[in-house]
């Protein structure tokens, strides 16, 4: 089995450095390079707290891109630096793997464009957890059939605002499948106001802050005699690396841009 | 092993009808007669889809007691026909358990004095859901170390207030042991109005109704680096019968008046 | 908008009678008639606890028919029986929705031919139960990106046989989709026999029976970082009667056999 | 208010540093010292990866006493060299508050007539965590009341041993005020081997293994109608400092030796 040779994007940050930890421990991945806008010329064993890999950091993506000879490209910086190396990847004919929710329409044309001409995959995911990415195609499914739903996300209390994201995109893509209808009884009143939470198109959310949690959601569905729930937890960014590995693997087999991993997951 | 004899009033109500079926199955209870409003002179087979027992019916408490050879009194009626019940009971040294939220302030001294002058046991109980009332006192109990605290009910939708009053009831026994506190994050936000629920001195409370839900309510602690969570489901009234049958063994034993079936669970 | 006018085999039985309910209380259904071996020439409000209801009931399928105006047979019946009504129906140009696991593929394979040749759709499910039969569907989905799995069923404690059907049944549907592999450590040691439940596959199933409890079961799935819960719990019979709902609805505009409600559910 | 003075022994461990951390940031305790075999006469702020303080480190217990000003000491070492701290502390007045279970009973009885003929507090907790040991207290008293009852812990997948130590404590903890019963069917059949679980004195215990996960015990228990579930998770070891922060304040006004957090708790 051959492997895929693999850069990486941002290996000093959050992701990024979990990503090295991911392509580094993977028999089947080969950590080809870096880029950083820092360090040029250096290998990542040179840096503080990185693993003790002789892996070279490239700040200009072009020349890395030619220097190594690269499979994929993992994109784990800022939208503005993150379009470019996605570009430069896609002319070179390496598949870029991207993470994030910050490209525009026409960011995303482009790149569309860039790699039907190249005949090569290329995936942008805002949310690499393959859970949470699973919970909302669940519960876009299950809202079809169930059109009662409510959503509970509980979080930690240094979360300043609610409901949190993922809810509210769970919700929105419940909307593409569920009858509109407002939830619970029509002559339902609140005793103490915000007891049955926020709500959107009839279903209601709820959030919960407690010290000691993470971050979880559970939507919840209720029919005739039953209830089904789907659940959530997310303990720690390792969570993300399962979606970015799967990308890699899948960007390979692939031709053309897919948005979102769920248009990944069967 | 002596059986504990016992008269029920209210023997076609919902819960005056589980209590018979109870009292009828369990060993070391005898059903000596019922006190109904109606049917007086009849016995219990008499009565359409009333279990096939030969139990005699009046409508009269106090040549009630005076035929019947009674330890103990289960009043499942209203509360004012259910007043008088229990004091021609404690004056003929029957122990009455009565489940009702109903009785005045003065109506409970007065029951108190008569217990106390008769020398036996009285129960008065609003929830004689043994699962309930321990997880209102497991949650009094928690909420003194784990001040960070929420609660989520849940109920089918054909329940008209939010929140219920079991959660209202659990909100106001944690204040008695709880340090007052502001729950979430100082500075958090809705970004759609009501996400983080009712609020009742810092606690949180949020109501979910959904179709196939029973009645439901979990109560959630957090602290750094773990949480609690208790949690009581109630499936039909059946489960009140466990409370009642607690009840008249403790009321054989008991000497004056106790409200709540939490301060008879040690 | 066209009624479906509908005959129901089997009035009398659990499902029959909920599905008797359900149809005389939707607005599109009409209940046409019902197949009964017992009670030819009479009508529903002729039988003790049916519902007041001037619906002929016949004993002979053909009979049956022939004489009213039908678009669906709901059968409720047993195999042997149901598959006679099920074959009747096809000649007929009725459309067959069958509640039953227990007809033998030899005779499915008739069906299928029979649907085919008069050019109308069929429905044979096992399971009528929308959330369960989701759950499953989506446990296989689950199982193929997150192979670390383990189930939990729980029921009341009249329950004799462990694990449910219901459990070994999603077990085997992630088999299709789930890479083989031993859940646990390699080295991991039971202190007390049995603690870590049943195995199949590396699939670790446990079984809970408790008074109280009714049917419920959670698929929990593990990676790195996360854990995704996918629950159900079933309360009674009016769960079905959705799935029956959905069936009645989808057969009228299929062309040909269809087993098992997942594949009427996208 | 006057704050505490405290000698942490163990300050590199692992739950020693958390300790450290604890009680650095906590405005009315102050570290006056720690203990360690290495490092005598060094401060923390001369150790690798310890916390800028300037807080003297001493290996012989006796000096430190006797040099420093202290009011508790909290020791996180292990069992031999704990004892003897232990013993050092209550000579010289200072109030220990230990993590260990490894203790045996004449060493117990002999820090009780210590403590005793010091007139001071003393606290030894096999767990520091402030919800388990609630989890347990709250199990125990429900097991008097609804005997009914299962466990389900789960843990990561690199946990060797099964059930999991706080799940057999529970169990016997639960011994101690349920009636000794069956859980289940009398004819129930496990139709695979081991799906009913592990089995003690009737109780039933389900062990999840799965990666994502942490510490998680929930404790079911059923009754005619209801269930009531109570239910841990633990994130991290600071959970254990809001014990040890307890066991500080309690110390502080304690007569005698106190084993176990459960006796603090009321």
């Amino acid at each position: 089995m051959m492997s895929i040779n693999i850069v990486i994007a941002g290996p000093r940050g959050k992701m990024g450095s979990e990503a090295v930890q991911m392509v580094s421990r993977n028999k089947t991945f080969e950590l080809a390079a870096c880029i950083d806008r820092k360090n040029n010329g250096q290998t990542l064993n040179d840096l503080d707290g990185a693993p003790d890999l002789d892996v070279p950091i490239f700040d200009d993506p072009e020349q890395c891109f030619q220097k190594v000879d690269a499979d994929v490209l993992i994109d784990l910086t800022v939208p503005g630096t993150g379009f470019e190396h996605t570009k430069a990847a896609l002319l070179q004919g390496i598949r870029p793997v991207v993470g994030t929710s910050g490209f525009t329409n026409d960011q995303i044309t482009e790149l569309e464009n860039l790699a039907a001409q190249n005949n090569i995959g290329c995936i942008i995911a805002p949310n690499f957890a393959v859970g949470a990415v699973l919970m909302m195609q669940f519960a876009k499914t299950a809202a079809k059939y169930l059109p009662d739903v409510e959503i509970i996300e509980k979080h930690h209390d240094q979360k300043l605002d609610a409901p949190s994201g993922t809810a509210v995109k769970t919700a929105q893509m419940m909307q593409e499948t569920r009858e509109s209808k407002q939830q619970g009884h029509p002559d339902e009143k609140e005793v103490m106001d915000g007891a049955r939470g926020a709500e959107t198109d009839g279903v209601h959310i709820h959030s919960v802050r407690l010290p000691g949690l993470m971050a979880h959601q559970e939507v919840d569905f209720g029919g005739p005699g039953q209830t089904l729930t789907i659940k959530h937890d997310s303990y720690n960014r390792a969570s993300f690396m399962e979606g970015v590995k799967l990308s890699v693997n899948t960007v390979m087999s692939l031709n053309g841009l897919v948005y979102g991993l769920e248009n990944i997951l069967e």
